[in-house]
């Protein structure tokens, strides 16, 4: 049997209000359409608020002041917010410390926080710092001088070179790469000598770095991911930018050498940010956009040369009838011509 | 001396018919051009048929009804696909079973088919099912309550998260992540609350995963990718996408989370596609395109945003032209201006 | 203490001139602003010619003829080249041989090179070659048949598949994949046949590959990457391709089959190549541009599909006008439509 929550739990853990029976007991979370009577379900888009009323569910979130329609209720300010609590609450659990398992390679000299898991395949270098509670997947291989903080995990084959640091709250996809060289050479009129890539990669606390991305690490000093950005997956972060807080950065995005982005940004997917610039507060950048040069704060952006969203949208509905406007162009030379001989 | 095969025994393999010497024996496929008569070689194209009358080969595979010059022939409807045939038959073997080697890091409670080989440095969680003839590389980490076919091939440091489903005779290439954590995230205002991934990814048979091409796994449900649907390299799959049977996703391709996708259909390289949209039956997706609503299916579509196919170029075709356009019409007004103050 | 070098010890290490005390000791390099007189800094760009006059530096590195400011001086040809050479004499060291270390699975019939360096968790297949002073990190996987150069680096779990050759002095970053399998099917009307990808892949010498990166072993011969070629991170190179001499490919760059590029040539960031076509030498193509077709040599190209750069710039400064440019010619329209029948 499934453990139960009465509603009057969870308002409480919401920070909700309860409509109805309070002591009602519900053992999960579960769509509008197919809740059943110990189930609790939510209404996050008002378009489907009518279904409040038609629902088998035994109680539902929902923001308040709308229809009840007679069901048990909890109301929440940001019920797709409390949607997520409630699958964290009803279907997550802490991993178990397991310790450093059989398999696991770990060099001397490491420091080790409490309940932390390193799995087998795992290969920790030497004067590696692990914080409390947290877990190295199979494969994970954290190189000579890295700082990891408390409650991270690190997937399978994530790869963090020497001297990275890690905050606390970080998760590390599989196969993601922290601390790769910097793309840097300098030509020598023939051939590209190598510049040494000596500084490193910085996560603040709540970073999450989606699968197979890859951060490298600055030449001299910093490349630096502020407080509780995420990155999706096959991301590219190049030597020395850095990317301000809360900051969502989507699939496939490349972002070139010491571009500097400020915070509540969000790149599209697939977007691509030269280097040397700087993206303004409250940025957002259309999927698939090139963005050449600065970008002013609290403003859309899209297109390759980036321009602001709506002058996109208008210049690209016109794309599609260019055959036609350089037709008429023609035409109309034509026609003028012939006024212009008439008057002659 | 490499073993040989009779043009009888070929075109029994094939289904095809011999013309000529059924009894000749070859070892081997070579190309036209440099084909010895030890060697079959294919006619693929038409446009090289007349290079079949100078061939050194001593066979040659192609569609029926074309000119043999003499030659000793095998006819088959699609010569390309009997050229596929023979490199299998001549140049690759079942990977020989080795079972599990020493360095292997295999949980308890795992299922394990017959004839399986697992290599020292792969990692099985616990739970987890492998199908007969099944072959883990080196690296390939398979976290607890996977379930994995018959005759697949997981390639070194590929990555397979819990309780993923993978059917048989799947390829999964090196690095390739399958089941990392969806990217959604509720915003509170402020920043960003992770929402728990708790859905999987189910691969049907037949699916083959590029290297370093990762597919999240479900919110709550699946990810899934039909029988048959190849993807290259460094594609990512959000979470929540269907793809249907027999799609061709090529390299660097991005969905997003929720996009359904039919059946045969084909997306080229770097194409993005946004999410919550349907992709009909057929479909064929240029390069670089960015889709951002569903597409009918049947078509072909190119630009960003996809426009149907033809209407792209021609509207490509004006774009270099665009400054010499402006420049007309501005030229235009002025000639009307006059005009105009002519016949005031 | 750190390690000091003179003024003529440094002139000489970079074939330059010491104009000042040539017995000065530096201990390392500094930017002009922040440099004490214990360090040498360097003046790449003539902007910041004045910076030298107040800088604290002990000594500057700068091109021939430049004012000193009454400074120690070494004068070389190109300061940005000495500037990186410098932070390789001050901030790197070679790889200490540590041998093979507990935990590294090594099949029999490897031949070893001196001083190499092989960590736990690597894996290295039967009959694989590693030169003189090569080191593989952790996890890193090496198939069987493999033959690797002298000096080479194998950052932690990069893969390289069988048979795959690379040359002296690469590099590979963590997670890329060398020798994957090409996306080849031969289409049987309803589904796909996959063809057998029997060829490798070749890197010559001094070619590095960035993290992530992937490249396809050819479907029959070699995927080639020529001498001092240097490849980004998350790239795609397809299977059968050429890639000349000292080319820069930017990250998340794809490059379709059988496509052969020049020497010098430069693809930025997220550029693609479609297959079986020629790109000159020296070529240079602007970020996110789409190549459809064969590029002459030594010019520069931008867009979708690619133009020469200098036509795309001025096409996109009229993207933005398309919407006004599209009512002026109906404005057009209407008047000359006027000035008609006022003639008529």
């Amino acid at each position: 049997m499934l453990p139960t929550r009465t509603l009057k739990e969870l308002a409480a853990y919401l920070g909700g209000t309860v409509q109805g029976d309070e002591n009602l007991a519900v053992n999960g979370l579960a769509p509008l359409e197919n809740a059943g009577p110990d189930k609790i379900t939510f209404l996050a888009n008002p378009k489907y608020a009518s279904k409040v009323a038609e629902t088998g569910a035994g109680a539902v979130l929902m923001a308040p002041g709308g229809e009840r329609y007679g069901r048990n209720v909890i109301e929440v300010a940001n019920p797709y917010l409390g949607f997520a609590k409630l699958l964290t609450l009803f279907y997550t659990q802490p991993h178990p410390p397991l310790g450093v398992l059989p398999g696991a390679n770990i060099s001397g000299q490491t420091t080790l926080g409490e309940n932390i898991t390193v799995y087998p395949g795992a290969c920790i270098g030497s004067n590696v710092t692990l914080g409390d509670r947290t877990v190295v997947h199979p494969g994970a291989v954290i190189y000579e001088g890295v700082s990891i903080g408390a409650d991270c995990v690190i997937h399978a084959n994530a790869v963090i070179r020497e001297r990275c640091r890690i905050g606390n709250r970080c998760i590390i996809q599989p196969g993601a790469v922290i601390g790769s060289d910097g793309f840097g050479y300098a030509p020598d009129g023939r051939s590209y000598y190598r510049i040494p890539q000596i500084g490193i990669v910085v996560l603040e606390d709540d970073v999450e770095i989606g699968a197979n991305t890859c951060i490298d690490r600055a030449a001299l000093e910093v490349t630096l991911i502020r407080r509780g950005t995420k990155l999706d997956n096959l991301v590219q972060i190049a030597h020395n930018c850095q990317i301000g807080e809360d900051c969502m950065i989507v699939s496939q995005v490349g972002v070139s050498g010491s571009a500097k982005i400020g915070n509540h940004v969000t790149l599209a997917g697939q977007v691509g940010v030269a280097g040397h610039l700087t993206i303004g507060d409250n940025v957002m950048v259309g999927a698939q956009s090139g963005v050449p040069g600065s970008l002013a704060a609290n403003a859309g952006y899209s297109g390759t040369p980036a321009m602001p969203h709506k002058d996109w949208l208008r210049a690209m509905a016109v794309v599609p009838r260019l055959p036609e406007i350089k037709k008429t162009v023609s035409a109309l030379e034509k026609r003028i011509s012939e006024l212009e001989s008439k008057l002659k």
